[in-house]
């Protein structure tokens, strides 16, 4: 087993890739012996770098020297500084050149490969059968709690088709600026989550009935749609909200039972790639094994997506160059500007992530974690950009802006219509939804062993020369279409472990 | 029964009490006739108003004329226009002349009542006797929830005083900028929830081991702590995770399950009055008698606190004249002032509130809603002013500056150490925490009546003439009593209808 590993051949640090790490006055290969002990997955320098020299890794400078460093010694967050940003601009914009690296440029779209989904009435395609109550203001949603435990017991056996009933849970409806400045995309996200393909075009509300979120803004539905909404104010009292609740959610519950599987193109796959809890290897296993099953899916005519902002911020050209069009890149830049602006106000950069446990991970700076990070979205063209929680339109890789932030960012790819999530972790994370499949991906088999109930997959098989990238990549595929298919539940899924949904406001509360 | 009400001699507007509402032409009471069909708790005019003049209501403008008014008119939000709020400056602080009219000033403070509270170690008392569980970061969430199910269903039962085990959950910790302005508001938030009194001085910490907002920061539980912090990321698998939250929540359980409800002074309590889903009644039945059982409490030298920055920034000049330093008077009018700048910067101010449900309750503008919502705070002198989440210190009212938010401020209310709560609401709302008692009390005998199942108290009577202010405050009082003891369940309680915590956080995630 190779000890380190570099990425680029212009690289002047490399990763240590022994799961024990490396001691003091060790010989590596290459002729470098190590100055200090290095635990696993942290950066050794290959050379000597001089004080404010470039710090390489994946060919590109993730850092700068804040005093000299030897050959072999460690080098992690301690030993280097970042600059700021530079503002994007329609000049950078328009002076990039285009650059297709897709792997699969030369062999044509195809849409030959099929999963098991439920197919909506709307040409939407879902991977699960939820029944999903929907709330306009988190004051009832103690209430829709005890409906849906008595659902769940009473009813829903009667209904094997169904997978779960499910509350959209929130903080917003009011006590919010309704009217403020962004706060279309709390807004937006909350009405785009209630469209989602794996609750069969069906919509049960449930409204206080005196928010600030009326239904009718929040899910188009108003007291004439009285199957679909239940306002507790208009209940006479308690006991008549839950079954007005569990009857209307019983109505819903006979459509949703009807749906069945059947065999469908993967084109109606929409796919949401996602890290957290990000290492050294992620950028170097898991995160090009997604990319490649990624590539496939585009060839395949999916709509697959990538997001985190401040996790690609740094990586902004390369993105760009993957972007075709002018007006397109304009809308790039407007979305990663808006986030730079954001935290601008409160003092702050996209340095503030990484986290403490990245850089123990052996990420030293967002620079090092956002090369990873973009790697999951593969080699395609980059062909729409998302405002957060906007629904995604088009086949073949978007990306859709939403927060690193792993329950927000997965919230807001649930909006935009997510029926199967990716997600690869280096430090691990139990992370999981309850409104579409996520499997997990880790990125070294250290963690794969560790948390054997928990992760679906393991990517460490890169560095161990045991699988290609090629194959990983393919393997990952195959997986995802037979979780899409429900032919395999992931391990999360099966322990039954689900995150809150986090929806993305910055815009005030009152 | 009064058709309608007018609450102070120099109004020239009055609330429609008559449940039915009143039909146009209809002769009401004082020589006036109704112009228009006016619904129940909705304003008429009691004279002829020109043109921008003021709309008077509790004695004071609630709005001025958009457009002439005919004596008898229907009065609501399309009838009349704010002004923007004066800046509040030292100068204000200084100019106004301190004013006591508390209710019992010629009468001495006494400590004779008592309750039947949990004395802890540290002095502190809880009015319950919850196993909370703590986590760092919402991805540990899920396992949690598991955990938790699980000792309910086999642990919990052999330690039958023990009330219930929670997860204190938030969707803060990571993908957050720790450093950004304000974020020491939702750190001092989580930090502060976690030693409520209902806890017992005890702690579970549940991490993941890679987050921002680690335990030592955030709890003050280091890895030697090892019997109170369970960390993820060093457990060998979903199953021993869960085995381990298991085993020591236990060994809490074992301590917690010693304490026992002692005779203690009503002093010991730490209460916290909110209003939600308000009415036109709420300023002339529900608040004036908490008001009453507040100022009862504070004789008594319980700690009170009222919050809800925007629903008390109209009437800041009477909470002003209610403190006696101009030091505290600054405290208020930079926790006001830093709220407007807070809305400002998003284009809005306190006017997003009221809500739509308000005005429907006959509430027009935000300075109707605040003069209605600061009689919660009683007649005491103002002795304290918190920022959000900040630890209540002193006997007597404090101002804890919240958002008006319910489940917000309920939330930052609880962080202060709240163990009682007391809202009022006209509209309806089932509002309830799991970390500490909530009685609700109804502004009007329609809701009270309508919501039998879930309104505690019904302050209506007060409108009716059946109790007067005095006997419904006293009652109330009792009652608040008899619910610290444990000796009355409130009816939300009873169905376990809870609200999620949501705790404020004005800083940028990343």
């Amino acid at each position: 087993m190779k000890k380190i590993i570099k990425v680029h051949p212009s690289d002047n640090v490399a990763i240590i890739a022994t799961k024990s790490g490396i001691n003091k006055n060790s010989p590596i290969e290459g002729g470098v012996t190590a100055k200090n002990n290095i635990p696993f997955n942290q950066k050794i320098a290959l050379e000597n770098l001089a004080k404010n020299q470039a710090i390489i890794r994946y060919g590109v400078p993730i850092g700068y020297a804040k005093e000299s460093i030897q050959q072999g010694e460690w080098v992690n967050e301690n030993s280097m500084y970042i600059h700021k940003t530079i503002p994007l601009t329609r000049e950078i914009a328009n002076q990039l050149k285009y650059e297709n690296h897709y792997r699969f440029k030369d062999s044509p779209n195809v849409q030959t490969d099929t999963f098991q989904g439920y197919l909506n009435a709307d040409g939407t395609v879902g991977t699960k059968n939820i029944l999903a109550i929907n709330v306009t203001v988190q004051c009832v949603k103690g209430v829709v709690d005890q409906a849906i435990e008595q659902i769940r017991k009473e009813i829903l056996p009667k209904y094997p088709n169904v997978d779960d009933v499910v509350q959209l849970n929130h903080v917003y409806g009011c006590g919010v600026a309704i009217h403020a400045d962004n706060a279309e995309i709390p807004k937006r996200t909350i009405r785009n989550l209630a469209d989602n393909p794996n609750f069969g075009n069906e919509k049960l509300v449930v409204a206080l009935g005196c928010e600030k979120f009326i239904p009718e803004d929040a899910f188009q539905v108003t007291a004439e749609d009285s199957e679909n909404l239940v306002v507790l104010q208009e209940c006479n009292g308690y006991a008549e909200m839950i079954d007005e609740i569990i009857y209307k959610a019983e109505q819903i519950l006979k459509h949703l039972n009807k749906r069945s599987r059947q065999t469908l193109p993967v084109s109606n796959l929409i796919i949401g790639l996602q890290c957290g809890g990000s290492d050294a290897f992620s950028g170097m296993t898991a995160n090009p094994a997604i990319g490649y099953a990624a590539d496939l899916f585009v060839q395949q005519g999916a709509k697959v997506m990538f997001s985190e902002v401040t996790e690609v911020r740094d990586a902004a050209e390369i993105l760009l160059k993957r972007i075709r069009t002018t007006e397109l890149r304009m809308k790039l830049i407007q979305e990663l500007t808006w986030y730079d602006n954001y935290l601008a106000h409160s003092h702050v950069d996209r340095a503030e992530n990484p986290s403490p446990g990245n850089k123990k991970g052996g990420l030293s700076t967002i620079i090092e974690k956002a090369m990873g990070s973009i790697a999951k979205s593969g080699t395609a063209e980059i062909i729409d950009v998302l405002s957060p929680g906007e629904k995604i339109k088009k086949s073949g890789m978007t990306y859709a802006a939403t927060p690193a932030s792993d329950f927000v960012c997965g919230t807001q790819q649930l909006a935009s219509g997510m029926t199967l999530e990716v997600f690869s972790t280096g430090r691990g994370t139990p992370y999981n939804l309850e409104q579409c499949p996520v499997i997990k991906v880790a990125t070294n088999t250290k963690l794969a062993e560790k948390w054997a109930d928990i992760i679906d997959f393991d990517a460490g098989t890169i560095l161990d020369h045991k699988t290609t990238l090629e194959e990983a990549g393919k393997e990952l595929y195959r997986l995802m279409i037979a979780v899409a298919s429900g032919e395999i539940k992931t391990k999360a899924e099966q322990h039954k472990i689900y995150n809150d949904l986090a929806i993305f406001n910055p815009a005030p509360i009152t």
